[in-house]
């Protein structure tokens, strides 16, 4: 069901299933969605009224939800119960988030430093139609309403019976009350750009499929980003106390997201991967997602046997997982191994899907391998900070020359005269201004 | 000399000032650029051999610049000491700057955090050929290895002579000695995807020109990039006794980098833009680059009347300078109302050119507006972080069941299981694993 590898005796066929996850982006999809931001870029409204038209097959009346469509969005108890125990612990954890702060040293009379700012503007994009993803708007809200974003902005694509009731009903509980419903390349688009009925937005977040990601390609510039994601990933290291049921559980999570998604399982114990085949066929057959999940499993999941511990974690650093479970004695230990993960779950009793839902890390993470340059979504994303410089004429006067000096180097002597021209104009003309 | 508006009475024609310097990206720079970059994956070394005797008019015999000529490159002792003054102080500065760290918090017997780590492996692109931009070195590689990075790398243009000895120089003192002799799209490139000689890193960062800031756009996503930088911007808010002959140098200062470089001056004091444009014809005659600055000027070069001081830091919001003077009485009170602006010079004595070579911020700074969303570069573009979660078995009891009804509400039944399965477990097997 999942191919196998040992390693490193079979290196190369490790590296060709590292090569695949590469290249997600084909031409075709560069100029489709082009095409797309174009004409939401040269029609606005009209564009998106009929883009929505030909890809959702609905003829939208209103592009904008009302907030009493956001309020009235009917959801059972227990369910509302469990969003809002994970909407506190995500504030929570957003609140305590290490943090950007303004800050300053002074060096002689002269000051050096940033000021810190939250981003005015911020445009979720929650995946849906006639699915709801109520954690997405929980996992994008939430730390963008932490780090103090004034304008929380959601496009969610809708069905023909509007925007998701229960996307409808997160979005409320978050307290985002401009919403869209729109998706897609033309909801980027429409955020990016603004039409006449959307001011676009400063940054876009979110997860989406591949035309909403290659759309943030294309704008990123015009506007900010999170990050341009692929299938979702899983690598499990098992050693051997590990549960084939746990680790079964745990990849079949993963491959029903999606054909394309990646399950990846390193282990040194012995027979365990026959165990988890086993143990993955059972539960197969009561799963109702069950044809994903095969499909992904056997196109793109890989069993990798090593020789020990060691090499699994090097294995895991090397594939620079989105989700890394350390099923081991010592997961602590083993973490402090790990330079390259999305979120790190540690042990038996910390699957995966707490970072789905609840623990706190976010959900939106690195895939294909860009864990090796990236964070998961956070407060940071929505911060951004200023460089400040203040000297007075003596702490000028120590460095003009030196100014002078690279500049001229540089090739750039009005950069030289910049700092040059203020020495010269006090010894001209000490005590003529007010600041002298 | 410079373009005039009154706001708010000309509105719509500094709208289309605002609207000039969105577009630098034309669609031919976008094929030409993907054709270097084909190449460059396509056949590695011989395409970087080519495209350099193309575009830089040199026959390579090697890509790589040996550590000697690095180590050997002839410079002025005063120079070199004022690129060690700049060193010290950028040093000092990345060193105090605020600074993302592992962390976590425990809730009951669960613990959620983050892991941070610096990049393994970074490129810089400093630009060159004729001309030397050691501060661009210093800029990008003090930050680098600040945080923590082990591999910085360096690509740079040859001219018929080589590197150039003063960028060879700095870049020997940064402690950077992989150094490819490598320019262009194509640099970027090779450092994304590696070739037979380079290997591949993790992110790119560094000034270039559009080809530069191009294919860094083609290639994010494979490799973290910056950011995407468009030509140098000043706006000079000023007040009643702001100096002409500091602003005109300023702006000169700016001017000369390149025909599309953007200077803005915003003041309300009576008289000032026209002895400000005096100052310029003045200091422009004896100024050897004269004709570049001269056409920025004319073209991109703007004077705008306001009423007040809070209407000058409103226009300074709205176009989100790249740097930012205050030559303002209060300039730190001014700043306060300052969201939008790459770096921030304070007062007569703080030229900005003290940004370019030695204060502390960084150099490489958002243009074009993406000050809105974007930050100089620090340490933290060299940091990245792995989401952490651990729970015992009565935690995740806890919150198993609010995963379960999230899960199923979202059409995801095997993420249900993942959670639920280990509660069963528990109660069938009580005892039998190590770990229980």
């Amino acid at each position: 069901m999942m191919r196998r590898v040992s390693l490193p005796e079979e290196e190369s066929r490790f590296k060709e299933f590292l090569a695949e996850r590469k290249n997600f982006f084909s031409g075709d999809l560069f100029s489709q969605t082009s095409d797309i931001v174009e004409q939401v870029a040269r029609k606005g409204d009209q564009a998106l009224l009929d883009l929505t038209e030909k890809y959702d097959g609905v003829r939208l009346k209103e592009i904008k939800v009302s907030p009493e469509t956001l309020k009235s969005a009917g959801i059972e108890d227990n369910l509302l119960k469990a969003l809002k125990r994970s909407k506190g612990n995500l504030e929570d954890f957003y609140q305590q988030q290490s943090r950007k702060q303004s800050w300053f040293i002074s060096r002689g009379r002269s000051l050096v430093g940033e000021q810190v700012h939250p981003l005015d503007r911020v445009g979720l994009y929650i995946p849906g139609g006639r699915a709801a993803y109520p954690s997405s708007v929980l996992m994008t809200a939430i730390p963008a309403r932490t780090a103090g974003v004034e304008e929380i902005v959601a496009v969610t694509p809708p069905s023909k019976e509007g925007i998701n009731p229960l996307t409808a009903r997160a979005l409320d509980l978050c307290g985002v009350s401009e919403v869209y419903a729109l998706g897609g390349a033309q909801a980027v688009a429409a955020l990016a750009l603004g039409t006449e009925s959307i001011r676009a937005v400063d940054k876009i977040v979110g997860p989406g499929n591949k035309y909403v990601t290659m759309a943030k390609k294309i704008l990123y510039g015009q506007v900010d980003i999170d990050m341009l994601a692929g299938p979702s990933e899983i690598l499990i290291v098992a050693g051997d106390k590990a549960r084939p049921d746990f680790i079964a559980a745990d990849l079949l999570a993963q491959a029903e997201h999606d054909p394309e998604a990646r399950t990846v399982l390193v282990t040194f114990a012995a027979g365990l991967l026959e165990q988890v085949e086993a143990e993955l066929k059972k539960q197969l057959e009561k799963l109702s997602t069950a044809e994903t999940a095969r499909r992904a499993l056997a196109s793109h999941g890989l069993l990798i046997r090593v020789a020990d511990l060691e090499e699994a974690l090097e294995v895991a650093n090397r594939y620079a997982p989105e989700h890394l479970e350390l099923l081991v004695e010592e997961p602590l230990a083993a973490a402090g191994e790990i330079k390259h993960a999305g979120s790190i779950f540690l042990g038996n009793w910390s699957p995966e899907v707490l970072g789905d839902y609840l623990a706190g890390p976010n959900h939106v993470l690195p895939t294909a391998g860009t864990a090796r340059f990236s964070s998961g979504l956070g407060i940071e994303d929505f911060l951004k900070s200023s460089g400040l410089v203040y000297y007075d004429y003596q702490e000028l006067e120590n460095e003009a020359r030196d100014i002078g000096l690279i500049a001229e180097a540089e090739g750039l002597p009005a950069h030289a005269r910049a700092a040059l021209i203020r020495l010269d104009s006090r010894s001209r003309n000490r005590g003529k201004f007010k600041n002298d």
